[in-house]
């Protein structure tokens, strides 16, 4: 076995280098490791790793493969770029998560940060049905028509069906992989994927050359219920992996939609069994997933992330914010009821918020004005 | 116009008499009536009554067909009954309305409260698809399988398949109409009303010879709503008369169910809605119901019924006690998980409960035991 200071040599000094290292030597979400690095920090952490800890003993039979450079080059060939969280690109989204992927290989022209910051994931069955992929295709060509960029996972089933209607609205669409950035999954998809990647991203956060195995697809579906501000389920077995999607979404505080279908399919039966979960919202249409996102997904924003005006807010003040709509407009009567306020404090509160550019007023009633 | 004391004369003497009187006097919940009623009790309040209030005025021209006499007369020629609020076969959940019917016309050989206090009701839409009748049919069947009776209106759709469903499965089924007993509607369903008569009971809150008109039917579908512990929507278009019974299901603190369908689907829209809306539980099978009106239908008992064991229960065991299954059996863990309290505030609260009858405990954890 290599002794501590001889392998790390293979690792060019940095922080980004020993963050691909990482990617190379654990499986994501390994909380020995994710333990280790908060501590030390990813390069004290390889250069201090005892060979002879459980951590380096379980590590050993990878350090063979470990060659950073090489990685970098096969992204470099495929026109993928590495990311750490300390990119300005790195998506918000993912700070939430206690165990972030170490980097993100990512192939495609847009830059992650600002697609994510207004974004919804779609999963589902890949044993989807013609009404699921009907509706998969409809609610994303929906999002993206009302400028929401859509997440998924590129599977066959609900998933190619959202990448598909998001393209076909002429929108944007990130697919996260669970496999390496060199390793189209699944093949049938490989020209989805290259078309994906022509406007929008594919990304992962395992290694090139990585197969798509079972626990990678599980910590692949934290990064689909992170990145977005709310995740759907459109069609679901008992058994899918959307419930598991869906669990991350709702254990991170996103929002958590599903698709109703007849109780007599089977391939709505995951979905009809989380809507009948605590906070599982039924949507028919995009503009019932754009209300759903907009008001709770204020609250959603990242324990760990950048500071934002709405912190400086008073609870009324949140509270009124978030009742307010991003595209359709209230009244301040209707305001009144879905915060539950009286209608002088709704009035108060917008004063401050509009002050603080954080809502606008319409003709017809007052919206939440994006922030950049 | 008749006086005071001219008319009453027609009326024998008698708190039942009189209550057929207001029957045939106001329209179902008229506010005026029941408040002066309220007041002086209905043989005083008839005694009472100024010919030149504004009550006395609006039924000045009903005072020519009224007649109990003839009306008794009709009903017994039908094998109809009259029950009014203080007979022991009043049901208990018409309690909890503020103006409840002033009498029940009811066919049937059934004892109204007894089949009433495990009961659901499962409403819908007239235009209903293939796919509602089925469900509708399938979830009456379930519910008297499960022994449930099923209250309905009768109508075409939803409500007929309920019938036949409840019927087909040999299980009792209560028909609220909005006409007079002798008069039934619609007449297409005139040989299926009479069956229901053969083994449940069909009633109305209005005298013989009157016609359903709109305001009895949304009156009718307060008593559907307040009859059983819940109720059950199948399918309702966005302007469905189902979400008015849902609505007052939910007011006077009934469960309220709805059955999910394809969101392509207009006879689904309303169903939708009411999913969307605080408190409205997704159900997908008989189980769902029984599980949803079992766990909070017992928070649901009538405000001025008769006392139950529930009645003297601290806070806590009374939480313990809606945790608890019907027909399935919950781990201490699974109570604890449900209600919200610790394990040791379950297991103390068990104790209580079971001592009191109030639930048991089987093989595989504890459930509730039904009350006689």
């Amino acid at each position: 076995m290599n002794g501590a200071t001889g392998w790390t040599r293979r690792v060019p000094p940095g922080e980004r280098t020993a963050r691909i290292a990482w990617a190379r030597l654990v499986e994501p979400a390994d909380a020995g490791a994710v333990r280790l690095v908060e501590t030390l920090g990813p390069e004290e952490a390889l250069r201090g790793l005892d060979p002879a800890s459980p951590l380096g003993t379980r590590i050993a039979p990878r350090l063979a493969t470990l060659d950073v450079e090489r990685d970098l080059e096969i992204a470099g060939r495929l026109g993928a770029r590495v990311i750490i969280p300390d990119d300005p690109e790195w998506p918000q989204g993912l700070r939430s998560l206690t165990a972030p992927p170490w980097c993100l290989w990512v192939r495609g022209p847009v830059q992650l940060a600002d697609v994510c910051e207004r974004s919804v994931s779609i999963v589902g069955a890949r044993a989807a049905t013609g009404y699921g992929v009907h509706q998969a295709r409809e609610l994303a060509a929906g999002l993206v028509d009302r400028d929401f960029m859509v997440v998924s996972g590129a599977a066959y089933g609900i998933d190619g069906a959202a990448h598909q209607g998001a393209l076909a609205g002429d929108g944007l669409t990130v697919a996260v992989v669970a496999g390496g950035i060199d390793r189209p999954y699944p093949a049938g998809h490989a020209s989805l994927l290259a078309r994906i990647a022509e406007s929008g991203a594919v990304l992962t956060e395992v290694p090139p050359g990585s197969a798509p195995t079972r626990w990678r697809f599980l910590s692949r579906n934290r990064v689909i219920a992170t990145l977005s501000q709310g995740t759907v389920v459109v069609e679901a077995g008992l058994r899918s992996g959307s419930r598991n999607t869906a669990n991350q979404a709702r254990e991170h505080q996103r929002v958590v939609c599903a698709v109703p279908g007849p109780v007599t399919s089977a391939a709505s039966a995951g979905c009809h069994e989380l809507l009948r979960e605590e906070g599982v919202i039924l949507v028919t249409d995009a503009d019932e997933i754009v209300e759903a996102v907009g008001q709770i997904g204020e609250l959603a924003s990242p324990k760990r992330g950048r500071s934002s005006p709405q912190d400086a807010l008073s609870e009324l003040q949140q509270v009124v914010y978030a009742a307010l709509p991003v595209s359709a407009t209230a009244s301040v009567d209707q305001l009144a009821q879905r915060s539950g306020r009286s209608t002088g404090e709704v009035r108060s509160s917008l004063g401050i918020l509009s002050a603080g550019g954080l809502c606008e007023r319409r003709d017809d009633g007052w919206r939440k004005r994006r922030t950049s």
